[in-house]
């Protein structure tokens, strides 16, 4: 995978979602693939990447099912990829990265991606977040940090799961 | 640094984003920083990884005034790191890959780092989004993604602010 930290050692969710998703560019093409862009040569005039290292992005996105690819032409064959709802799951991921670098890196630069808000059509600042559970609002100090001394490795996990690393 | 990704000729907001987090171990130092990990020794004791890899990316975030330093012991002299305001405005991007590594990852089985919300005291789940323009609902279907064709380069933006690469 061309990734230089090995998390399998680690046991927090932080870590299992960055295990998937942490590697250089992954989350560049989820990026992308929520604008709407979903063909091999689309993504890779987007990211300006080596077709060997967006192939293999690919591949593994699909495998770990946050993409799925759909043949679009028979021949000579060709597949988009499109996200799943796992793959749509990291919507907060990506919201939480781009506010954060609109804020501190682009300030009142332009960005080639600018996301709004359909309903009012700002652009996107960082959303008020409230608890699925209670309904009340969640703020940064809301948040318990707990720490569980019996937690599973992801090594472990995939172990479990037959996904031997 | 170690990373094996130059976002410099990217240019957008999320980019800009990984390009000063993205690399690995990163976002496992500042999710060990919400938790309160504050020295030098208990980020190496829990993140398991290299003392010369650690200091480099401390001495990163410090710079990029993510972390603060601050002299806990004089002789010899030691210091504790603590989280900014803009470490502390990754709390989203936290959260985002904390819910998914839980969902898809780890589901019921127990991760070191366990989130919940203080008022209710609930395991924490996707947040409900407001806009914080309008107030209204902001789910996944109702973000735009735009595009700017006059976009500046990440790379630009630093020659701009003087941190050339």
């Amino acid at each position: 995978m061309g990734r230089s930290a090995d998390y399998s050692s680690q046991n927090c969710a932080v870590a299992a979602a960055l295990d998937v998703v942490g590697d250089p560019w992954t989350l560049l093409i989820i990026r992308d693939a929520f604008r709407g862009i979903s063909r091999f040569d689309q993504f890779q005039e987007k990211l300006g990447l080596a077709r060997n290292v967006l192939a293999a992005r690919l591949k593994m996105l699909v495998a770990e099912e946050l993409l799925s690819a759909r043949v679009y032409n028979e021949r000579p064959r060709r597949y988009e990829y499109v996200l799943t709802a796992k793959g749509a799951d990291l919507a907060l991921t990506i919201t939480g990265l781009y506010v954060w670098g609109k804020k501190y890196v682009y300030g009142e630069h332009k960005s080639r991606v600018e996301i709004s808000h359909k309903t009012c059509g700002h652009p996107l600042v960082e959303p008020i977040c409230h608890c699925a559970h209670c309904g009340e609002r969640m703020e940064r100090k809301d948040l318990v940090f707990d720490r569980d001394e019996d937690a599973i490795t992801i090594g472990e996990l995939k172990a479990l799961k037959g996904k031997v690393d």
